[in-house]
């Protein structure tokens, strides 16, 4: 699967936004696999998503003005309720019943706003990827939002090998290079959804971002990370820091636990919105530690994204440049592979059926 | 007519600068129709529209240097006059008959620039579209001029349908949303260049723009606006604002008058030069009145400048969008009807017969 | 030869850098011919020119870390000596033989470093034109590099024509546009690598960037330029300046000599690598000399850049513009014709013979 290829899976959630985006009457312009989108929250709760072009001459609704559940388009005034129908036009009586939006399946789930832009007959809510730490009092952080111009799946691949963490980030979240030669062979799970993965680094300083939050800064520590990727693009990870020696099963004496979810939604071909939140269950009491968290993985994400944009322009300058795999890669190689069936299964789909396939836009 | 689309009415005139943009020497480079345009005013008076290409190694004659009514390349000293002609060639003796710049058709009216960009034989000054305001000591205004990142047609849709003073331009030109709903309905003349349209609204506050040069501002208005839109991108209005009431033939008893006249040309398929003057004829010994119309309405052309730059981008990101048509669309689904028709015209003469077409650059 | 067109001359030395790019430990990012290359001199003294990807996953290797004659991918590790091979991927045993990136072969001399991006087999270091003042210490100069915005053969045309001088450095290298007007004819002599051109502008002021480092900046002078073009892209010369009438080849009493030159290497069809050092043999203990000098260059490189990249937008806009020939062209067309029969001929024996043609990247 080439990253300079414009093709994406469409019938999954992305997430949209993060809820605090469309707070207080905020209006959200955001492009989502190549499709301008509006997003905003209507007067009722209720969350709304709109192709973010007026049908009539294609001025931005998110120009525009919310009243109610409804959008006005500041250009002509044409009014869409929260379902993409136009319910009125100024001057003109008669409302011609072309004149609609499309309107994406939208849901929240714990903070994130998610949304379905394919064939919107099979956006099941159940299906959507919930993580109860973003909503579990026991979890603190804040949530983030970074901009990569770069393809998304460069940044799956990024997660996928967490490896990189020693050269790239060995000030921030790797702590030493030694991350990459002596830590315990990480083991790889395969399943139809992604991979999981878990890597231990016996006996070793905390990394500089741990180190920040926690007032035994000198002691060494067992850590633990423990990943899922689901295809497309979602990140969830566990760390566990406990005392050096303190034994595979132990979480109690000391240890440190984060919870950690990021997600990759394409912008297009060539740029990603990136969402993520690194939690904390431990000294809850004192919010610092969500902003020395926060501004860690920021930190730490810029150090990727550097790299990571570096890759993408490569790509785009030699489309033949061809990616190799090593043995770390076994994970990211099989992300690719099933998402690439998946792109390709949804795609003979369509050819073989046009009956509800959706036509936005 | 895509305005993502490359296609430009050749055989007519267009407004190509204001006169002061020529003043004193000035040497004015400017991209017309997508092509490279150097325009002067020589010594003897006459402006000049050349290739701004040297025809030797494509330098631009508009980093060159005026002399008399000529113009010399400061690459190698090529000399052209005011026909394109190369009459000197610095050490060399003769001077190839090839070395030549294509001269654009070039002429004056009432301070306005006029080329024309198609077949030089079709050039004939009477199909210019004077408007006398321009030159008439009774009306005073400053003219005016913006670069659009969009297609002209955009502006042109814009100007077309005045409803949108009431949304786009409600704090600026329009005074109230009011506007849309309950002004008269639009009288449409559908004409061969063209069409004329009328608007009424009446006993309403006058608009701001109007407020800020007249004493009672707090009086209700009648107000007309009689607007001619000619294809392929000229606008012309004039405005009236009379005491509520005063009857609609009555220009007597305080009416205010306006005279305004826009020209909307292709700089590319995907921007416009647009040249304006807002002209009053009353108080014309105070010098605000000009300044302030200016700057009302420099405001309210960013306000349309944000909607129609924005409506650019979503069209050039989804070239398959198709424009939707309401009843208020009338006037410029003609324009564009006719506009096509002559643009249709235009390319099969060129195809009958070769004979008479420019061959420029 | 289009300047659009982006078809370059593969086997032949280009200049890629100055040594003094690569001083202490720095690693130099440059594209040349579209191809990312990463230039570094290693701990043995040794100068690297390496395909600018990690074979891995694209990283730039500029981004990475010298070790000893190797430099490191600070991505996820992986370790190539200086002749691409992977001698090191962390965490992992076995090094695949394909894990290579490509090294290209490189030679210093005279301060500066040549590459060959062609195919290696025919990279004979013999056909580096070496230009020994850059390693005499008779001549004193500070080496210069400025990036382009436009093809390198607008700026071999430019110096094969040093016409020039009169209308573009007037003010700096040209003092007069007499010098277009009556200096003596060139002679021209065409050689199998380009040509040899001869220039005497006789009795007149001394340039302004000679007059800044001579004392007596009143007396009349006599001029020579002596140029040589070799394709693709090197311009020599050897300036005098002579009291007037002190006879040609006189260049005794009083004569100021300098040698200049200069290397157009492309780093992309469109964009060009300008090396540069204008060298005197006078006052060699006073350093304000070379500085005078660097900066009057530069001075006079920025007159004509600005008109080489407005030409280069000129061809860029409109591919169907055809470049017309002077006399005073003969020099800069015998160029292009050697080089397109050279491009040919490379194209040719590719075709006929895949065996030894490179496979970079």
């Amino acid at each position: 699967m080439d990253v300079t290829e414009n093709a994406f899976l469409m019938n999954c959630w992305y997430v949209a936004a993060w809820d605090h985006e469309l707070h207080d009457g905020k209006i959200l312009a955001r492009t989502l696999l190549n499709k301008p989108v509006v997003l905003f929250r209507g007067e009722s709760g209720n969350y709304v998503a709109l192709d973010d072009r007026c049908c009539h001459r294609a001025a931005p609704l998110s120009m525009g003005r919310l009243e109610g559940d409804c959008i006005r388009c500041m250009y002509h005034g044409l009014k869409f309720d929260d379902s993409g129908t136009c319910v009125e036009i100024p001057g003109q009586d008669r409302i011609p019943p072309t004149f609609t939006v499309y309107s994406y399946p939208i849901e929240e789930r714990n903070h994130l706003i998610w949304i379905w832009m394919g064939n919107p007959a099979l956006a099941d809510t159940d299906l959507i990827l919930d993580y109860p730490p973003l909503g579990d009092p026991n979890w603190r952080g804040l949530p983030g939002y970074l901009h990569y111009a770069a393809n998304y799946l460069l940044i799956v691949d990024n997660l996928s090998d967490i490896g990189h963490l020693a050269f790239v980030h060995t000030n921030t979240l790797g702590g030493s290079e030694e991350y990459a030669y002596v830590s315990k062979p990480n083991l790889v799970e395969r399943e139809p959804w992604g991979f999981r993965l878990e890597r231990w680094h016996r006996d070793a300083d905390a990394p500089p971002y741990h180190q920040k939050v926690i007032s035994d800064r000198t002691a060494k520590v067992d850590r633990r990370n423990a990943t899922e990727v689901h295809a497309p693009g979602i990140f969830l990870m566990e760390t566990m820091f406990s005392p050096a020696g303190s034994g595979d099963e132990s979480l109690e004496g000391g240890a440190r636990q984060y919870r950690n979810s990021q997600y990759m939604t394409p912008e297009t071909a060539s740029s990603t919105h990136f969402f993520w939140n690194y939690m904390h269950n431990f000294d809850l009491d004192n919010p610092n530690i969500a902003v020395s968290l926060r501004d860690s993985l920021i930190e730490a994400f810029h150090e990727d994204k550097a790299l990571i944009e570096a890759q993408q322009t490569k790509l785009e300058n030699d489309p033949s440049f061809r990616l190799r795999v090593l043995g770390a890669d076994e994970g990211l190689t099989h992300v690719r592979q099933i998402l690439q069936k998946r792109i390709d299964a949804e795609r003979a789909a369509i050819n073989d059926e046009s009956v509800g396939s959706r036509s936005a836009g």
